[in-house]
């Protein structure tokens, strides 16, 4: 099959399979994956939507909204629909907690939502064509992805901005119905500005290129719309998106199995804001939180804390002087602490305030690490050496928040109820959540946005 | 001193230096020169207001604009500050007829000149403030594009959209104030947002980067004025603009001799619409079509046309069955036989209706080239041999138009006052030169787009 296609523009036949994919054809997991996904990211967009990033970039974009076209999520605001969608991508990904695509690390939902929401608001669209639109851009997203990776991110690109631009155009080219044609054109006018960098992580310039993702995107379809055109092979081309941002790219993987492969489902949920490979960690330390023995000795009776697991662990999160909030979110001394004393691991739980909290940093230092690559990064041990030689452990085989052990239902509904009440919008959860998993029996997915616009504050 | 600055922070050197300039200390031909890429900038931005690539650019981006706040040049229309500069440079670029900085083949006033523009008619600015933010922000630009050259648009950047875009934010970014430090997180925000590939030239795309770069690096020194911030190096970090654009980046040419090397006296202007490696040749031509013996024969009598130049002239521009006017600016066929029939190199002869124009093929198709390395690009002899033997020269050492033979300042009116013409907005161009001569003695620079506003239609 891939001999054949080789022959054709690897462009030209993803816009095939966008503009011609039926809903009728998605498979039933893959439909309710992407309800998954979408509550997923309500829940990170509504955690987000006081942060000062958010706060910043409102007070500059709104200067420049035309029209109170469609809801920015939680803040009671409504701007015109390239802005609505840049600021509420901006805050799905502000705090990285939002998914998370493994094969590339891309966070595929945060670019690619925000433009479906804010076109839903303003023409009346059924639900269905929103996932089939949502599913589709994902899956155009992370191919091109895939096709650029690993070379890409470890160049320097930021992977979910650059890749996130083409998942946006062929989301929105496909609910308003380009042609294949005027498709090509979108991936070449978002091949245009694809942009965005590792440099910029842990600032507010990296989400400038994340706004730009879902604003561009959008803006790329409604340009190929007018027949604004573009390259015939933008992606696959000599001076293309692929060779030019990847030495080794794999324009085949972008192309084939359509409708068989599905990379929604190579995408997960994170169960705390911090890097994965903390996840087995603080699923261990949260269940000690609550172990009698230790609770009887009292934390004060710990001498050292050992954390076995592959040596990548280690190396991304042995941080015992951190400072802020951001830098808490990739610490394993903090993790660690912070889970044993609060017995939660929220974003609460990563902030400046918690960093600040003088009971956390002493019992930190106790952390030591074992390095055991037999260890997979979904999994870790924690052992406890209590005074009189007290010992105490927890081994986590696969953490929640892995592909292979997915949060439940029920596990992303209480995520978006917590973080509803962190991001202090106001916003009911409960409707949202009905309204999510019905969302494909809807005939207007516009009124979505009417359950998160937000409380005045 | 090189070495002493390599302690320092490249991205912090450059910010110092656009904040801190003066106009008293800028060189009086450096002084001329912003009005003369400003003079020449108008003349191409008036050629194309009505090109379908605006047109349906201006359909889109009208949808999203929140206030008439600034002219769209020519075009009788105003939008906000933000859509205009992008339609402005847009414009001004889409027949690459701009200006071009030699080292780099960054045509670095039209993503720089019209944020400016559309700044100074919302806010009071002075011709001096002006003239130095233009001068500034094409020496951040032109400099950017020193160090990643020649990697980076031989990789496949498209390098006026990519450095661009720091022009812009540099140039805004010393207009309303911005701190060193304001100024850093503006390059920053920036380096998010650099995008454009080679790969779109020759379409409408092209122009979607050319356009960003305006827009977005107005947008980048808006957000750093709100202490939106970005990495402490988005030039010369790890995974900075230059290390992730560039194989072979040379950071330190972007700093040392602050007031004292000026890029903008490597920019030149083209007096035709084509690949500059042509201007010999059409300069050549030209002459010919006025030549008595020539005249007398007629051109029916020529049996050969030959040219002998540089080899790069040959490998860039031997295209004799091209189809659009877009493909005749780098078709030394057409170029030939286009000035020699009609006496005239503009955009009229560089359009689709030129090529449609029956009696050129023919004489074209009698061209032949002799690659002669001792020629410079700028230099080509052509030689047309006349049935019975009759032989007529002509030799350009050096073309109009290369940076050693400058347009002066006559010409570049009179491509203003030509292109005034050709672009049909109805706007009179005595007036608007006199104004940019005298830009400098003026309180109110925005009073230049009352002279380019154009007729309804």
């Amino acid at each position: 099959m891939r001999v054949m296609m080789s022959t054709q523009s690897v462009s030209s036949e993803l816009a095939k399979f966008i503009a011609t994919y039926r809903w009728d054809d998605v498979p039933a997991h893959v439909r309710h994956e992407s309800k998954r996904t979408l509550l997923n990211f309500f829940s990170v967009a509504l955690s987000a939507c006081f942060d000062s990033t958010i706060e910043k970039a409102a007070t500059v974009y709104g200067k420049f909204s035309c029209a109170p076209q469609a809801t920015v999520i939680g803040r009671n605001q409504r701007m015109d629909m390239l802005n609505a969608a840049a600021l509420n991508t901006m805050g799905a990904n502000v705090f990285d907690f939002d998914d998370t695509h493994f094969p590339t690390i891309i966070h595929p939902t945060s670019p690619v939502a925000p433009p479906l929401l804010a076109w839903a608001e303003t023409h009346k669209i059924s639900g269905q064509d929103f996932l089939l639109s949502l599913v589709l851009g994902m899956e155009a997203e992370c191919r091109i992805g895939n096709a650029v990776s690993p070379y890409h991110y470890a160049r320097g690109w930021h992977i979910t901005s650059t890749c996130g631009v083409f998942g946006a155009a062929m989301a929105i080219g496909r609910l308003i119905g380009l042609t294949e044609q005027q498709l090509v054109w979108a991936l070449g006018n978002a091949s245009a500005q694809a942009s965005g960098l590792v440099e910029t992580l842990g600032t507010m310039a990296k989400s400038v290129s994340m706004g730009n993702a879902a604003r561009n995107g959008m803006l790329s379809a409604l340009l190929a719309q007018q027949n604004f055109d573009g390259p015939a092979q933008p992606l696959e081309g000599v001076r293309g998106f692929l060779n030019v941002t990847a030495d080794h790219a794999d324009p085949m993987s972008i192309v084939g199995e359509f409708g068989e492969r599905w990379e929604v489902l190579n995408n997960a949920y994170k169960p705390y804001p911090c890097g994965v490979v903390l996840n087995p960690v603080i699923e261990a330390c949260l269940a000690l939180s609550t172990n009698e023995a230790l609770l009887a000795q009292g934390l004060d009776a710990i001498e050292r804390i050992e954390l076995t697991g592959h040596s990548l662990l280690r190396q991304r999160t042995d941080r015992p002087a951190i400072q802020t909030g951001r830098e808490s979110q990739v610490s394993a001394q903090h993790a660690v602490a912070v889970a044993l004393v609060r017995g939660r691991a929220g974003l609460a739980e990563f902030s400046d305030e918690a960093v600040r909290d003088a009971t956390l940093k002493p019992l930190g230092a106790k952390v030591c690490f074992i390095d055991d690559d037999s260890y997979t990064v979904d999994s870790a041990k924690v052992v406890i050496l209590m005074r009189g030689l007290t010992k105490i452990e927890v081994k986590v085989d696969v953490a929640r928040g892995a592909v292979a052990r997915p949060l439940t239902d029920r596990d992303i509904e209480d995520k978006l109820r917590a973080l509803c009440v962190y991001g202090k919008s106001g916003v009911d959860p409960e409707p949202l959540i009905a309204a999510v998993w019905a969302l494909d029996q809807s005939k207007d997915a516009g009124q979505l946005m009417k359950l998160v616009s937000g409380n005045a504050r």
